[in-house]
């Protein structure tokens, strides 16, 4: 009778919670997203059902249907996990489940999870902050329709300096580079890529602002745009080997 | 032989990653400041050293005097923690420490953790992000000591617009609302403020842009401001309730 809004994290399944690991093992529904990784999807138990309404490009699921199923999911079972990668709360729109199924009278809950706007720059070597380079992390997504009608400033994300994460931004990266050079961030300002952080797939690429838009880029990737981007902090790769047996 | 930068989270035990857990039942030593909640510690092997370098007021212990000791526990022994509130690399000087054990040649890995950042606002029902209200959110410390020579450009991060995520903001607040609220944010703009997140003692209070500097806040706290912190999303608060045997 409880929809668990669960953060899935960067992808290793080390990375999750132990409370978001007994829940993916208890539930009786777990409704996933493209974006989950495999490994993590491994830990829900065998008698649970799966549904995918991963939003693929081309093919999107309507945000309302995916509430309407969870309000119905909610009322005929004990425990509905809703699991998302990274964080449900940062680009996740867990925020719309949750009134949604608030609206519906269905009990709902939130369950933190690592977002990649941070654990991908770590797992790459990349503090998002650090002192004398970098005094404020701004997250913001590159997908416009995600934003929507409140459209970021990036000439004034410039000015404000600090490290800029871009999310789901490899289609628009040469715009955005573009328009934090207008708002002043010098070209030559570091920048890191990592694709696919947290996976033993993980690979990182860096180069300069000005160079951004001519990365060969494979998307989901996350882009840390700042003077952190030149650190690299040697041991943190360590962390993509995933344990043999990832519930520990 | 390995120096692992460990994420403690927000405070709930639960919401510790499975490897942080790991690591916290296996280390030889645990480093430790002030913040880390006290049930975190106890998953902390009883035959482990735990060794307290809290930055309290008043007697801050030199950050260089905490990269030596790191790097001369890592010396001698197999498994050292070093365990941070949050995650290690957002405002946890995580890097200054990876630099320093680099330098010394000690190995050194990064363990990310859920920043309070994000989860102090969903434990109590605030999404940082939300189609329609925030396009961005900007995570800034108002500590002027942390920040140093990179001080934050407020005005600008006004006109960016988004969420603002404001950590150890408390004693700066007046004036980091003053400058805001020059910089073009409306007075009314809704603020939201976390003191003890994840934990039983977890208090959220609410108000305008020009209440915050009136508010009756105790340390620490996390400061949202923006349309978001209106948002009220219920069965979050359930998140805050430690569950009997946390390691689960």
């Amino acid at each position: 009778m409880t929809v668990h809004l669960v953060g899935g994290g960067p992808g290793d399944p080390d990375l999750l919670t132990i409370k978001a690991a007994r829940l993916l093992a208890e539930a009786d529904v777990v409704v996933h997203d493209a974006l989950v990784d495999p490994a993590v999807l491994a830990l829900v138990s065998p008698a649970a059902e799966l549904i995918d309404v991963g939003k693929r490009p081309g093919r999107p699921v309507p945000q309302e249907l995916i509430t309407e199923l969870l309000v119905q999911l909610g009322r005929r079972h004990r425990c509905v996990v809703r699991l998302k990668g990274g964080d449900p709360y940062v680009f996740g729109r867990g925020g719309e489940e949750a009134l949604g199924l608030q609206a519906a009278g269905v009990e709902v809950e939130v369950v933190p999870g690592i977002t990649s706007a941070v654990a991908a720059p770590a797992l790459a070597g990349v503090p998002v902050t650090h002192r004398g380079l970098a005094a404020s992390v701004t997250v913001v997504t590159g997908h416009r329709r995600v934003g929507d009608e409140e459209a970021t400033d990036w000439e004034a994300l410039a000015r404000v300096g600090g490290t800029v994460v871009v999310l789901m931004g490899v289609a628009e990266r040469a715009a955005i580079a573009a328009r934090l050079m207008a708002g002043g961030r010098p070209p030559d300002t570091p920048v890191a890529v990592v694709e696919r952080a947290g996976t033993p797939a993980q690979r990182v690429l860096r180069g300069r602002l000005d160079e951004l838009a001519f990365l060969e880029i494979s998307p989901p990737a996350t882009i840390v745009i700042g003077p952190v981007a030149a650190l690299d902090l040697a041991g943190a790769a360590a962390a993509t080997a995933y344990s043999a047996s990832p519930t520990g």
